[in-house]
């Protein structure tokens, strides 16, 4: 077993040694790998908060400590992604599911003669087509479908409906490894919308092509249930209002994200990623250095006549890896035998199968070449 | 100041000194003071859950560990609240004020043809009458509204509507500080709707009586971030269909409250209060110390001239405790000074004024002894 704590930097000396233990490479594909660093700031936060005498837990999301958390948390995601203020930035639950419905019931017609259009490009993308449905009419202006969703369509595949409210796409497909590396260009003056939850803050975008983004926290932006929605201001405005309060957009910008009480320690932590992504240089660093730690497992892949990748090459994704072993059979050892040596949770999705390995911001480059490692022996023996 | 830390059990010797600042009490109305036994827990397995090498912040919701404390969590639950099988234990987000246009959103007819009863007892009680008003026709079956809330109506002052879908009211008042002391009773066969928000498992009660109760976490359940719903099966299956699926409490039962990604942390810190509430003596423990330490503070308020209690002696709950100095300026001197010497959140809620001290399960004796202290000198000095 190798524990990342012997790797990363050392831990802070005012945790004791029984929280030490030690820990494993978690691949998983989300809820995933935090910064140890990170983990050590909650830790102590849990007990007392910004020397409150109050941990974080215990809280009032009305009371001044969280008030500045809360606008730490906003500016934060504003440097970060670099958000003009004609967008709200709000924290919300219910996950990138709960946006699937809660975007077409904000911006469709609430009489269900609308019409939106969808890429599907991966199980996630379809269920967003899914949820979307009951809403209008949803147009698949592009999909990979038929490729068991191998590839991301190129523009010259796309083809838009006539005067869709918005077009939808899922920006990273974890389950099958894909990913966008352009951004999509709608018909002129249709908003763009992005479920952005899986690389999120992994690599600079241009928001201001957005007209709404929504990514829930458990990949690259610490523990799950808040869900993190960058929405331009006209779009708020121009919500049906014939809704329940509580699933309109309008209701948590003029509520600040707290219109009832919100999950404040999820906030917290979110504002804490967001502080170190800021610390460790920003998204162009983290492009630098996804691509950097995936392309030592990419080169083993490349290299090998064992193991067959999932994904096309111009397609693939900075934040999952998917391959799989000639056999189910060996892919379940893979992944048993990866575990028994501290490199957990690399079996891929039941709808995909094979392996998959997660590379969020906050996995070192030591998982990568610790798997690497791993991959070659696991050939070495098993080929 | 008056460290918690000195007056209850000490702390493990496993956690670092720098952790081991001075905390205040907190008497916020939620999110409120937890358990220190508790934070300590959470502490740990922040590093390291379960000897697994991952985190608590960091476990896949469809992995083993997090699989066996999502069983464990409603488990404990079922066992502290007495809860039979017939009644789902869901955990969900969106807080109390989700709920309030859950339950009519699937109860109600989707026509709007439908009608339910309403307890308008408090603010929040208000509240939810105001959520489901877009869904029928909505009655109150009884109010206080126009003695400001001072009191829970009495059952000859409830006048129920024909045939209403449901009954529901707010068992604790936090803002006004009333509590419900019996369960009403509904027209024969119409189930009972219950936000137990604030007060649940505070006290043994009868779960059969009731075909729906939800309660966010914060106030005797841990943080901020996941709602308990208890659902009696016959309520889930009548449901309406109609509706976005992730709104149907038919999902997230036949999902194990894992349809998407859960709060998983939330739910593990639920899950963590559910095992203290038992190891403490359970919910008949906690009848007798909460009313215990409440007694304290209003033998303090009843032999005093100088404060005015808000509520009726009939209906005071044994949560928040309400009450005036003789002008809004000595209640902010109260607070202030109170804050100043460790006593934190005692100003009241805007809508009511005042001041108000919570007492949760998870407050210590101590909080009661030292509150009552502090106004006693406060009177002597100011009164």
């Amino acid at each position: 077993m190798v524990p990342v704590s012997a790797l990363s930097a050392p831990a802070p000396s005012s945790i004791a040694p029984a929280a030490q233990g030690k820990r494993v490479f978690n691949y998983s594909a989300g809820p995933g790998q935090m910064p140890e660093e990170v983990l050590r700031q909650i830790q102590e936060d849990v007990w007392n908060c910004r020397n409150s005498g109050v941990g974080i837990l215990e809280h009032s999301h009305r009371a001044p400590v969280f008030d500045r958390i809360l606008a730490e948390a906003v500016q934060d995601c504003r440097d970060v992604g670099n958000i003009p203020s004609n967008y709200h930035v709000l924290f919300m639950t219910g996950g990138s599911t709960g946006q699937n419905f809660m975007v077409p019931m904000n911006l469709l017609p609430s009489n269900r003669t609308g019409s939106a259009d969808y890429y599907n490009t991966g199980y996630w993308a379809n269920q967003s087509i899914e949820h979307a449905r009951p809403f209008g009419t949803i147009h698949e202006c592009a999909s990979s479908k038929g490729d068991n969703y191998a590839y991301i369509p190129r523009p010259e595949q796309v083809r838009h409906s006539n005067a869709p409210a918005y077009v939808h796409y899922t920006s990273n497909n974890t389950i099958f490894g894909t990913q966008f590396h352009t951004i999509p260009t709608p018909p002129n003056g249709v908003p763009l919308v992005c479920d952005m939850c899986s690389d999120i803050f992994s690599r600079p975008f241009d928001v201001t092509r957005f007209g709404l983004i929504y990514a829930s926290a458990q990949k690259n932006l610490g523990p799950a249930g808040v869900t993190l929605v960058i929405v331009r201001d006209d779009l708020v405005q121009k919500g049906n209002r014939d809704i329940p309060l509580m699933l309109q957009y309008r209701t948590f910008a003029t509520g600040e994200s707290r219109p009832n009480t919100p999950p404040v320690f999820c906030i917290y932590a979110m504002g804490l990623m967001f502080k170190w992504i800021k610390k460790m240089g920003g998204t162009a660093y983290f492009e630098r250095f996804n691509a950097e730690k995936t392309r030592i497992v990419y080169d083993v892949l490349d290299r090998s006549s064992f193991y067959k990748p999932h994904a096309r090459a111009d397609s693939r994704s900075f934040m999952n890896i998917t391959f799989r072993c000639p056999t189910p059979q060996l892919d379940d050892l893979f992944a048993t035998e990866a575990s028994r040596q501290g490199l957990d949770c690399l079996k891929g999705h039941r709808a995909a199968g094979g392996i998959r390995a997660s590379f969020y911001n906050a996995m070192p480059k030591a998982g990568a070449e610790t798997l690497a490692q791993f991959m070659k022996e696991f050939e070495r023996t098993k080929g």
